[in-house]
């Protein structure tokens, strides 16, 4: 992503595991997306133990920064993301997600995380709940 | 992107620089995805500045970590992306930039930076450059 990396890029050949270049916090950033419409549902965060999962279960688990542990995406709410391909960027220090989101990918309910836009100067919704946070994780 | 941020999250009707909540070193993650095809093209990060350069010019600036400066994409390549809209995300930490990608987003001479994938246990390269980095930066 930049055009100077300071340490070795990844190359073919080579495990994916091995390949990461996870940051001084041991994460990698992980981008969600759908796989078939190319829908950005998200991002978020994985350290290796998330990867590992992510590819044994083919259920995409990231770790939530927030609750300092793994965070198997839909455990809670059923809206699990099965994944479909993953790639890594050209410099290692970024994962992009291609999954099946099953239901909403955002807390609020929406399909995508990314839904403010800005509108003559200010933040707009572009889309609006399909489902309500109650119904997604209880009341 | 957690279910559990920490603190508040951005609301519709403030300006989108008072929204982003850039992390201790002054960033936000920013995934650059071609407006038409939805191809998701590189991951890269912003300051403040590099946002509201963006915002004024139209085309999309960044925070080098590895220069620690600026980097308006494409100043030296040529290649560079047309704002077509920014959206940001529903805990504020992530930015998602709609753009015009002139040539190639990747600075191996690929179309995106994410052309990595696991193929039999390991990184098989999914696209091969369409243009020689000597060509984009010079010998």
């Amino acid at each position: 992503m930049s055009s100077t990396p300071k340490s070795p890029e990844p190359v073919a050949g080579l495990p994916l595991l091995e390949s990461i270049r996870f940051d001084l916090r041991g994460l990698v950033a992980a981008i969600a997306q759908q796989h078939d419409t190319g829908e950005v549902l998200m991002l978020a965060w994985m350290n290796r133990e998330a990867v590992e999962e992510t590819l044994a279960t083919g259920r995409a688990c990231y770790f939530s920064r927030s609750r300092n542990r793994l965070w198997r995406k839909g455990e809670s709410s059923g809206q699990v993301q099965r994944l479909v391909d993953i790639r890594l960027d050209c410099d290692g220090d970024a994962l992009l997600l291609l999954v099946d989101q099953t239901g909403v990918a955002c807390h609020t309910g929406r399909r995508s995380c990314f839904y403010l836009a800005p509108r003559d100067g200010v933040l707009a919704e572009l889309t609006q709940p399909e489902v309500s946070p109650e119904a997604l994780y209880g009341a």
